[in-house]
């Protein structure tokens, strides 16, 4: 296995990106964002590449930012965390992802800019923010609602409670569940091999018509929650609950 | 048991809201819908509350608009009834709603503007407008679809068909079912303390996100809505639905 | 049985349409659409009625696009089969649909534009644009994700696979699961007779508030998703694939 702490590899035409920090549950560092772009920017300008598939390389999805790096980064609009989510978002092939384990904050939240999302029986969505005295991110704040219906983001959003799989299925966050996360990650690649025999063309210009003018409205909102995020992030309220998670 | 019609209390940092009409399945009249935005207000405004709940002091949640009452009020955007309805889509506090029993019309309308809705499973929901020759209201005709799907709403307003608890679960117009009435009470109640752990500050921002700009959009569709609405109510077609059912 | 191809008659006040081509599954011809158009007018101009129904005169709903006429006629946003959407999309009365058998590519779309949709158990819809090197139509690209959600609007249209009665039902495609053709086509009769009970003042209302500014961005749509569909249609690889299907 690669020190790489994102790894990228062509398989046909499926450009496979694996987020590779098993220990440390796949939590997300500055640098690894600043990868990330790097390996999603160069699976779109890849002529021979039709579709992306997004997963870790050990069971758990990612345990969404790693907190210590993140007090340490200056946040804001132009941080490699927010610029990931507008790549993501502004993608114009098809992106995958096959999910498993831990699946927490952004790790929940960039799959809303995944076209199709595989995950394992045992996977634990959630978005803990309001529990850390934070704001939805990532385009959550809107983009849950639109995804899985408003009963759904309110709850979510406002409890910050652990999702299981079958609920995310239910309500449309994911599309399908496997047994396990060996089978995630291979009916996943099976079906970004399958989409991905059609030409580029038509997968472009059908992922153009479903998201529309959205993807602008999106960018906006990711910075506008981004704003409120920062604010948040300067209170007592979310720097006494950071502590608290660092000092477990 | 107070007299009063509109009853509110204040527990920790949430601020309860019972109907108290029994012996009229809590029939909604012109004169509670003014004590109904008195209490919200005072929540809204109290520095001390961060949760609002709303619910009935005995089974039914309400049987709606009372009709007697309402044939002798003047409706119009100005009237109790609709101020009611702008007054809780305009909340920035979290608002959660328990029900059961009989939840008629804008009793099951006004669920649209709370945040997280309990329901107990005898709920029985319906917007039978149709039925008495009027039109969605509430934000209804648009509202129902974002939450519920456009499928659901077609067939509830066009039909004004019962509802149960099943079925307004898993649409997401409601978002938990307990096993009876108190049951349904305790638990929205146990919701709104836990909740009431985070800020204000928190609670606000994070539900400003999620509603964004679309607050505007629906106190400009309620208001649209009592335009038609309003015409309707003068039709031979209400009034005679009217008068048989005052005469049942 | 007529020998006409799309038929029309008048039952109370439903104006009931066959698709009536029993020999090829329904497929639709550039005149057929014609004549859809043309009967559906004559229901929304006629004062006597009040809701529409459409459904196939055989098992099939419809195979879709007649592909070897679809190969000889002109197609633009002026062609008789854009026009049937866009006539579908600006009806002003109720229309319900009673599907059965095969619904494949615009024997699904349309189905967007009906207020409400009986399907029975069998029935097997389809829009498998892509695997003709096509892209989606009549409103499709944005209704599919506000009727269904985004996770099935984009496992549909990027994979083009077929969706069951179930799963089109627990997902707001369809409203109602009925266990053969028959009892299909008599419980949408049953209902489009309920709804006539009504006005049609009050029906009209309804839908309109529930449509509200919706029309003319779909009517848009539709629009814009034909200039895309125009082009891959030129493309080697819908050529391709439309010989390939012809040559069966």
């Amino acid at each position: 296995m690669s020190n790489e702490l994102i790894l990228g590899q062509i398989d046909g035409a499926v450009f496979e990106i694996q987020i590779n920090r098993a220990d440390k549950m796949n939590a997300l560092t500055d640098l690894m964002y600043g990868q990330l772009i790097e390996k999603l920017k160069q699976a779109e300008n890849d002529p021979e590449i039709k579709v992306i598939l997004l997963r870790s390389s050990s069971k758990h999805f990612s345990a969404g930012n790693d907190l210590a790096d993140f007090l340490e980064t200056k946040f804001n609009f132009e941080s490699n965390v927010v610029q990931f989510l507008v790549t993501m978002a502004s993608l114009t092939k098809p992106i995958i992802a096959a999910v498993s384990g831990a699946a927490v904050g952004i790790g929940t939240t960039m799959l809303l800019h995944c076209d199709l999302v595989f995950a394992s029986e045992s996977t634990k969505f959630s978005m803990p923010f309001i529990k850390l005295g934070l704001t939805p991110e990532g385009g959550s704040s809107q983009m849950l609602a639109d995804r899985c219906g408003p009963a759904k983001a309110n709850d979510w959003l406002l409890t910050g409670r652990n999702i299981l799989s079958d609920e995310a299925l239910a309500c449309g966050l994911i599309n399908h569940v496997m047994a396990d996360t060996e089978m995630t990650w291979k009916e996943a690649m099976s079906c970004a091999q399958k989409l991905s025999q059609s030409s580029s063309e038509v997968l472009i210009a059908t992922k153009s018509l479903i998201k529309a003018e959205y993807v602008d409205d999106v960018i906006g909102l990711i910075e506008k929650e981004a704003l409120v995020f920062a604010q948040r992030l300067k209170s007592n309220e979310a720097q006494s609950a950071f502590a608290a998670f660092l000092n477990r």
